[in-house]
C-alpha cells in the first residue's frame, strides 16, 4: 500500500479505495473496448465532502483525476490513459424530493438516467432526456457530454435539462448554484459551463434537473421510405401535422437485418425496404387519427407500422434500438458520432458512404434524423485514423460537428480545430486555466494537449 | 476633434463618430433617469468588421468601451460612468432568412424585439421572449442581460433561444458559431458564456435565435383574487387543466389605480379587488372552454373577464403594460427586479412590504407570478442604498435572486456577493481576465471593481 492509498483511504475508508488489479479491470477499459489504460487506483467517495478530500490529497501528490460515471462514454473520456487516480462517482446516487411545482429534481451525480426516469415517474413526471444506456449512464456523465439522445427535438440535450450544479474544484472548494430559479441574471453562466466540460473543469457532484410532463397518450409508427431525403420530407409533414412529436429515428436495410439475425426478432414488415423512419409521439390526447391522416395521403410512405400499446411499441423500438448491441457481434466498431445541417444530410450520407466503401470497410448507419446526428459504425477498418480524419473532414466541409453528442474525449481531440476556430481554442484553454489552473482534471481529454 | 476621434471616423465613417454634446446625451442617461454618465464620444459602426476595427483603436489608445443597444437597460449596464467611449450596436440590425426546417434565424445585434417578432411572423413563427419594450430594445441587449419577460414559463429565458452567436474580442478577434446545430458536444459553451455576460466579456454583433410556433388561437383572462397566495394557487390548477399557459402576471389594486388614473382606462371590473391575476394562453386549439372549466368550480376566483379577440385581450393587457409608464409619472422609481421561489413568494412580499412601509417610501409592485419574479417599484425612497441593502438581504435571506431578468449592472454589483459565492466571484473574474484581459470592456458594470 503506497502513501497515496493511504491517504485517501483515510478520507473515504480503506474498502473505498481499489487497487486490486482484477477489479481494476472494470474502469480501465470503456464501453467500446477502443479505450483503455492503466489506473493507478480507483477511489469512491461516497458524498461531496469526501469528494473534496478526494482532491485536496491528488492536488497535493500532483496526481491527475479522471472523473467517472457509469463507463457508457464512448469516446475514451471516462478511463484513464496513464496512471490517474479514476474517481468514481457511482456512490453519489441520491434522489432528492421532486419539487412539484418548479417541475425539478436535485439528483447525485452518480444517479442513472433509469432511477432518475422511474423516480420522476413516480411523481407523474418524467426526465426530457433519454437514451439506450439508461440503466447505466449516470445523470453527471451525461451533464459532462451534453448527451442528446433520442429525444432531442422536442425536449433538448442535457443543456436544457440542467437547472442547477454542485461540483468541486481540484482545490477542493465546492461551487454550489442549485436553487433552480427560473429566472436568474446575476453574471456569467457557470453551471452552463460544466455541461460538456468533460470532466475537464470540475467534478460534479449534485445536478438539479428540469422534469417534463409524462404524455397520458403514446404512439410509435414505422414507416418504410426511399431514402434519407424521403424520410427528412415524411417527418417534416408529420412534425407540421401531428402533436407531440418526440423522436425521429432512421435506419437502413443492411443494420435492421444484422439486429433481427442477432436478436432473433421480426422485421417489422414482410417486404425489405432500403429505409425505416422510425417516429414517436407523446401527447395528452391520442396523436394516432392525426398521424393517420398525415400518412393516408403520402405516396413516399411505402409501408408503415402503428403501435399504441406498450408491447407493441416496444417491439417496433427494438429494430432501433438493437442496432448497438447487433453492431457489437461484428467486432469492435470504430464509432463516430457526427452531424450535419439538415439539408446536408442526404449529400453528406452518399460520402460517407464512399469513404467507408473505398477504405474496405463495413458501415452500419443509424441515427436521430431532426438533428442531422449520424451513428456511423465502421467494421473493419484497416486504418481507422485516416478514415475517422476523412469522415471529420467530410463533417466539417458541410458545416457540421465531430461530435453530436459523445463528446470529444481523447478520441477526437485531435480533429477538435476542425470545427473550433482558434480563437475559440484559446478561450477554451483559457477557461480551462481558470478551473482546473494545475490541469489535473482529465488531462488529453477535449483539448488537444 | 482629437486623434481617437479622427481614428475612429476612419473606420466608420466621420458621421458615426458623435461628439457634439447634445447628441450624446441620448446615449449618456438610461432609461429609467437614475443612470447617467458622460461619454466620450458615440461611436456607431456598420458591421461586424467595424466593430473590430472600433475596438482595436480603443485598445491601442486603452479607452474603455461601453457597448449599448435600444438603451432600455434598466441598471446603468449600458450607459457611460466615466469617459468611456460608447459603441452603439443599433446599426447592426439585419434580419437574415428564417429557416423554416430548423425554426431559426440570425440576426444582428442592433435588431430589435418588435423587429424580429415582425420577422419571424411574416414566415408563420414567432420568438419566445416579448417584453414590454419590444420596439426600442435590441436582441444583443437582451441577450447580454439573458431578458426574460413575460413568457418564461412557456420558452424560457434568452438563454433557451440563443443557438449561435457571433462577437468581437477586444483585440479584434472575432467569435462565430452560427450554424444552430440542435445536437454539439465539441467543448465549453462560449456562445452560452455570452449570454449574461453583460457586455463586460466582448462585444456581440450577431445572434442566431431559435424560433416559436405562432398559437393559432389566443386567450387572455383576468382574475380577480383575494392576494398573492390565492394567485399562486388558482395558477397552479389553470396550469394543470389548460393547455398552453404563456404568461401569468400579478399586480395590485393600487398599482392598477394608477394605470388607469394616469392613462384613463376602464379597469377591468366595477368591482376593485386587492389582488389581479393576468393568465394568457396560445394553443391549437381554442383554450377556453377548458379554461372556463377549470374557473368554474374555484370560489377563490372572485370575478374573471375573458377576452379571445384581439383588440379585448390588448385592452386586459393594458393594465399590465401600462404599469411602468404609469409609475414613472410619480417620480423617478427605484426598480428593484427580484426573484424568490415560489413557496417563499407572499411571506417575502409582506416582508418587503413592511421594508418599504418603514422607509416612508410607496411600493407599487407587479410581476411575472410563475418565476416568483416581482418588480417592486419604489418612489420616494429617501436613501434608497439603504432601501435596496435591506430588500436584497431579504431576498437572499428567501434563497432568491438579486436580479432576475434586469441584470445586475451598476446599480446592484455592491450586492452580488450576496447571491454568488467567494467561489463563483473567483471564477466569474477568471472568466472576465480569459476574455477582456486589459478589462476594456464595461468597467463597473456585473462585478465588483
Amino acid at each position: 500500500v503506497d502513501e497515496l492509498s493511504s491517504r485517501l483511504a483515510r478520507v473515504v475508508g480503506p474498502d473505498q479505495v481499489i487497487t486490486d488489479r482484477a477489479v481494476l479491470a472494470g474502469y480501465e477499459t470503456d464501453w467500446t473496448g477502443r479505450f483503455a489504460g492503466r489506473a493507478r487506483l480507483v477511489v469512491r467517495p461516497a458524498d461531496r465532502d469526501e469528494v473534496a478530500g478526494v482532491l485536496l490529497v491528488c492536488r497535493d501528490a500532483r496526481v491527475a483525476v479522471v472523473p467517472q460515471g457509469g463507463n457508457t462514454g464512448l469516446v475514451g473520456g471516462g478511463v484513464p490513459r496513464d496512471g490517474e487516480v479514476v474517481l468514481s462517482l457511482r456512490r453519489l446516487d441520491r434522489l432528492g424530493p421532486v419539487d412539484p411545482i418548479a417541475g425539478q429534481v436535485t439528483v447525485g451525480a452518480g444517479a442513472t438516467l433509469a432511477a432518475v426516469r422511474r423516480h420522476a415517474a413516480a411523481a407523474g413526471l418524467d426526465f426530457g432526456v433519454d437514451l439506450a444506456a439508461r440503466e447505466s449512464a449516470t445523470i453527471g456523465g451525461m451533464v459532462n457530454t451534453n448527451a442528446g439522445g433520442i429525444r432531442v427535438l422536442r425536449w433538448g440535450s442535457m443543456r436544457a435539462q440542467v437547472v442547477g450544479a454542485e461540483a468541486v474544484l481540484t482545490d477542493g472548494r465546492v461551487l454550489r448554484r442549485l436553487a433552480g430559479l427560473p429566472k436568474d441574471s446575476t453574471g456569467y453562466d457557470l453551471v452552463g459551463t460544466l455541461v460538456g466540460s468533460e470532466g475537464t473543469l470540475a467534478v460534479l457532484t449534485a445536478v438539479r434537473l428540469r422534469l417534463v410532463p409524462r404524455p397520458r397518450r403514446q404512439v410509435t409508427a414505422t414507416l418504410a421510405v426511399a431514402d434519407t431525403v424521403a424520410a427528412q420530407r415524411v417527418l417534416a409533414s408529420v412534425r407540421a401535422g401531428v402533436p407531440g412529436l418526440t423522436s425521429a429515428e432512421i435506419f437502413y436495410a443492411d443494420g435492421l437485418r444484422i439486429v433481427c439475425d442477432t436478436q432473433s426478432i421480426a422485421p417489422p414488415f414482410r417486404t425489405s425496404y432500403t429505409t425505416y423512419l422510425l417516429v414517436d409521439f407523446g401527447a395528452e390526447d391520442d396523436p394516432t387519427p392525426a398521424l393517420a391522416a398525415a400518412l393516408a395521403s403520402r405516396d413516399d410512405v411505402l409501408d408503415s407500422a402503428i403501435a399504441t400499446d406498450e408491447a407493441a411499441r416496444r417491439t417496433l423500438w427494438a429494430h432501433r434500438d438493437g442496432h448497438t448491441e447487433a453492431v457489437n457481434t461484428l467486432g469492435v466498431p470504430l464509432k463516430l458520432d457526427v452531424g450535419v445541417p439538415a439539408p446536408a444530410l442526404a449529400e453528406f450520407e452518399h460520402e460517407l458512404r464512399a469513404i467507408v466503401e473505398v477504405a474496405g470497410a463495413r458501415l452500419v448507419l443509424f441515427g436521430h434524423l431532426a438533428e442531422g446526428n449520424f451513428h456511423a459504425n465502421v467494421i473493419g477498418a484497416h486504418d481507422p485514423d485516416t478514415l475517422t480524419d476523412a469522415v471529420m473532414r467530410a463533417v466539417a466541409r458541410y458545416g457540421g460537428t465531430i461530435s453530436a453528442e459523445h463528446g470529444v474525449g481523447v478520441a477526437k481531440a485531435r480533429w477538435l480545430p476542425l470545427v473550433r476556430s482558434p480563437v475559440e481554442l484559446e478561450l477554451m484553454a483559457a477557461t480551462k486555466r481558470a478551473w482546473d489552473p494545475d490541469g489535473l482534471l482529465n488531462p488529453g481529454v477535449l483539448l488537444p494537449r
